[in-house]
């Protein structure tokens, strides 16, 4: 598909998947919705990190950042967030139609939650529904439903290394709701175990930072392993709508499948690379919506 | 009721209220329930508040506790409790047919919740939703549902000072749930507010506390104000279900509705103060079910 | 001598004060620092909280701050500060030759220890030992000593109502050491209480904030209880030092004693602010020193 | 020395060490005190971890193991203990002659500093000076000196196996004061860093421990690796004072040096192992001393 010579098939490649159990889905639905000139609607997610403030302290440009992106992954009080926050951030998201999701992390306020800790599988499990489950308290209050769920930094590390708590996470999530999506880095192990289990899943790509080969994203320690240009960001967003692929720091062309695109919104330069993604996408015909509509 | 005439009576009133708009839903109910012998099936809650160790702390000895009640009022990781607690205590519940209800307190581990704090109706709402709606998470995947609410600490002396405070803590339980039932102090402000936004009320005697003249609790640094001997708590306990009534600490005689006795379970007599409870309602024909069964 | 006809009386207000358990020191120390030509060195502090960032949270503008000030009040870590930047500040002041003081607040991250809670004086004197220990182990590290003791938020608020928890309070600090200056409001009830224990008091002057007549700030909820307009401060800080007065809310005219200026660094024209005083203090020859040296 | 035939020799053993560097400062002392008809004072010090009660939690039989022991390592508020607690053991601590020494944990309340987390030397460093100036400020208050550090939980996993957060704390240890003594696993890594960079050290042996071959206690995931039979634990403690040896889980022998028994106070036979130890002490009459007078 990536790299197709027929025009309108690399957009297919947006909002579907290359490994079978996904595909299947995402076609029907497409097909479903085509017209009679042959148009099918294309769509993708943009899905921001939100509501990490905590009491006094204000982090990122939440405000700003809600009226261009469609999914929100909340801070749930134990890396950043607390009640009052995360009642503000669901009502900013619903005034502005975007969906909601759960960013659960570690019990390590200090540390933001970057830092890793061994903990069990039955731990993280309890610790995951606790915070999801409060989340949802706040959305179903507000009149909406909880979208996704989204594991949050060194949480993301663990899970690499460690499938048991993986599946930990992702039988928490099911058990909160079936219906929940999981949002997962595109091609990470955590994609294949969420979708074993009977979790739907959306696979996300990383506007502001590089890849290794495997595609895994480079260590923040590592020179350029965040982007800060829009300019370098925007050429990256269009080789992979047009062409499905990324390029890896080491040169590497690499395949990606993908629905969502994550951005940042706790840097001076955020509302600019955001608003040049969703540009791209307008040049694109590719519609923004919330992740809920693409699985 | 309380000192009628008629026998039966006052076994009514176990299970009723003298408040117009609580009685008539009793009736009706109970009347349902009569047989052709024109016997009526008379019952009781037995509360307690659980789940309130944190971590390698363990708080109450709730795994027997748990066997003799039909109510657990379970922390939520503010006061006391941690999302491990919680899960371990809603499954220990299911195992024994007790219902779970939620025991929300002030953000103050430090302090056991027992500290006044100044928090807004806003702040105190949102907390309400976080803690509670976490434990909501765990009795549902546990295939239950969350039965009440019951405010812990400091908030029930902040709660008496302040309506404004009360009703928002009343209004975020509805939002959570209509149909969640507002646990509180016979004859306190909260039930009359709990009432006038809709909730269910179920109103509670303190089976080892002395009562002021005002039906409140006496402060527990007066003299007297924590009763531990089990004849004396045994002694009021058949004073309230046959007459309806308690003896305050000045000598007067209150009348006090009742559906639900709170006895506590962090002290060596706590257990035997608990099954003397329990003989004396099977004395009376007197069946011990969750606060549900009761409104 | 505020308002006295000799022109150079009222620089001496500068640095003494009007109550006579205090004046004779300064007094005593300023003659020995008379010069041949009847010459005396006029002296005043600027003090500034700061190190109340946490972990990933940012507060203020401390690195540019910190070489416009003398004293800095560094958080604790209850209300705010974590031991990483205690550190840092502490370093930071060394650098810039500015008096380290201790910042101690209620253990109350979530609410920025800005509500009151009802600890009682044994508990407070034990966080105050705590905060001001580990900052004090911080200090001594770097080769410097704690030079004084200023408490944040509600505590402020506390210490009026309630003179046994003020009492506790100053008893903490001086046990830490009998040498730690207490820096409280001029004018206020916890100035007495310090003095009356022994320990050496620094009064301020709040360049930003709104005075009641009774020489309380006013509260943040009453408009224009917080000076933006660095004009308007100005005017007032000459009012200060020229008049020793302040014009209270209700256009009373208030005769302060004060040896600090206490201005705020965590708003975008803080920095102005700060330059502004500085400039009037050069123009009249008043230098500016931490206040270990003031006493 | 162990196993030798002269009578006195292993009873130098007790208070001495192996190593070249440490055992010369030792044979001086104790040459010092030796009197006219030869007779040498042999000492021993009993540590037990104390004050990790936290708020409304109690965790340890502290009141009556402080009459049992010369050495306390008391919680500092991050895995446990907090400042009312700390001021309460300091003075249980002088009231029976005790030595006081920091119990510096990892910020992990909930996992009881139990938990590995990846914890950057230079915060560590902070966590260290934080947490052990605060102890300080309460043990000098009361008019003693801080005695020695040792670490807690998961942070002797880390030291383990990283030598540059080992020598963090180390550091951290000496910045705070050069006198303090470090208390370590006797034969372990930590031992000799903490020498080299000068600090005094004092290494222990664990009662109710089993060793593996390395000199390293056994995994508590291990069936027999908590000894809880006095009578078990008293052979061992018999063993080491005879011959300086201890009995690893696969058979072998092992040579350790020790000044100090570690015991454990949270358990409920807690109290007659600590009872056996010293009954042992005192046939062999060797003097039970705070390790302050070992080194």
């Amino acid at each position: 598909m990536h790299g197709a010579p027929q025009a309108d098939c690399h957009k297919v490649g947006l909002i579907t998947s290359y490994k079978p159990l996904d595909i299947s889905a995402f076609l029907y639905k497409d097909s479903r919705k085509q017209t009679g000139k042959g148009h099918r609607e294309m769509k993708i997610d943009i899905n921001c990190d939100m509501g990490e403030s905590f009491g006094r302290y204000k982090l990122g440009l939440d405000e700003e950042v809600i009226k261009l992106i469609s999914s929100a992954n909340v801070g749930c009080g134990y890396h950043g967030g607390d009640p009052h926050v995360m009642r503000k951030t669901v009502d900013m998201a619903k005034q502005h139609g975007v969906g909601v999701g759960a960013h659960p992390g570690l019990p390590d306020l200090l540390g933001f939650g970057r830092r890793e800790m061994k903990v069990t599988a039955e731990e993280m499990k309890d610790y995951f529904i606790y915070q999801v489950g409060a989340l949802k308290a706040f959305v179903e209050i507000a009149g909406m439903k909880l979208q996704h769920v989204k594991i949050h930094g060194a949480l993301d590390t663990m899970a690499r290394a460690d499938e048991e708590l993986t599946r930990a996470m992702c039988e928490a999530t099911r058990e909160i709701s079936p219906n929940l999506v999981w949002l997962a880095h595109s091609g990470s192990r955590a994609v294949e175990i969420a979708q074993s289990i009977g979790l739907k899943v959306i696979q996300e790509f990383y506007a502001d930072r590089a890849y290794n080969a495997d595609k895994t994203l480079v260590s923040r320690k590592v020179p350029g392993a965040v982007l800060k240009d829009s300019q370098q960001i925007s050429a990256r967003i269009k080789q992979l709508i047009e062409a499905g692929t990324v390029t890896a720091l080491d040169g590497q062309t690499l395949e990606l499948e993908y629905h969502s695109i994550c951005v940042h919104g706790d840097t001076p330069g955020a509302l600019e690379i955001i608003r040049t993604i969703r540009g791209i996408m307008a040049d694109h015909n590719i519609a923004i919506k919330p992740m809920a509509e693409l699985v």
